[in-house]
């Protein structure tokens, strides 16, 4: 009964990936290390949720063919928050925090048969708004193993 | 013994609604779809997860009783990302993009006492940016039985 | 067996949280109120979800150290859905409907060792955009014990 009981057990696991940014704004495709991390926790079956632990950057979940699609993406960004604007907080990163805000700080996708469960043409986006920066992301895996 | 665990398990379920959206733009209600999968589930307490596999739709929650607050919605959004701009990607649906980023391409409600427990004004929104098409919703569902 | 089955499972907890807004657009600060649900639900690992049961409100993660943020954020805001614009529903807060579909009606971050897991400039920030009023927040913590 124990081993029945640990086969169908649920897990939770936390990890960290990484990254460096190396343009103000940036789109970055941390699609495969997010997947390596699902594949390595064993779940077959639940949820994979990503998190951001900063104030000036986010997460997307868009397409990662064509690298005109992040382009135009951060374009838009731009003119919704631009970077020299009047804004209140001095640290001239106001737009930042807005654009951080407008795309969120976490993406959850399914875990299906062990695998990140995706459209064809998703791929997960860090967004960096305020690099270059050395970054974190925080990669939660919740399921049945 | 085995059957205050089963009773007491924590299941997780991926189930899938497919539907047609028949304008470029439209937000279309799918609460009942989605809180029939949750009744269907048996999961008594947890949380539902809606996840979009497309990269020119999205999902989000918001008052699904005056038709006017989705139309005021879509216009703003049009306002902020309009489909006729100045974009570099060359499929013409640039802004059906940014839109699908700015909603997000998941949300998560509560499940309490076996129903999807939502605020009395709210529905689920499948975000069409780019239709009309043929398109999936992925429904999760987790927590105890 | 059966108190290291208690040991090992998993819980889902639903709580909810009061709070009374006193301007029409305010970022309120429940980091404090939320990590207090995490620590009471005796969760040791796994995540956090707060939900806003309204229609006008929405909730975001951002820092919390400077005010002038939540201030840049909240004219930011306005800007791209105007209090007072072209908007077919007739209440008079179809600007607000737009901003919480913005920022979105639910943020879920990392419960790790018995804490809420955030960056150390983030804060959690239930978003008013049609106060004064009493609203309601669902916090839910799910994971191992």
């Amino acid at each position: 009964m124990l081993s029945l009981f640990t086969l169908r057990g649920v897990i939770s696991i936390w990890k960290e990936i990484n990254l460096t940014s190396c343009d103000r704004s940036q789109l970055i495709d941390i699609t495969a290390q997010v997947a390596a991390e699902v594949a390595r926790s064993g779940i077959k079956n639940g949820l994979c949720t990503v998190f951001i632990p900063h104030t000036t950057a986010g997460i997307t979940i868009n397409e990662n063919t064509d690298p005109n699609v992040a382009r135009d993406m951060l374009n838009t960004l731009e003119h919704l928050a631009p970077h020299k604007a009047d804004y209140q907080h001095a640290e001239g990163n106001s737009d930042s925090h807005v654009k951080a805000s407008l795309v969120g700080s976490s993406c959850t996708v399914p875990v299906i048969s062990g695998q990140l469960h995706m459209g064809t043409w998703q791929g997960i986006y860090f967004c960096e708004f305020d690099g270059p920066r050395n970054r974190r992301v925080k990669v939660g895996v919740f399921g049945e193993s």
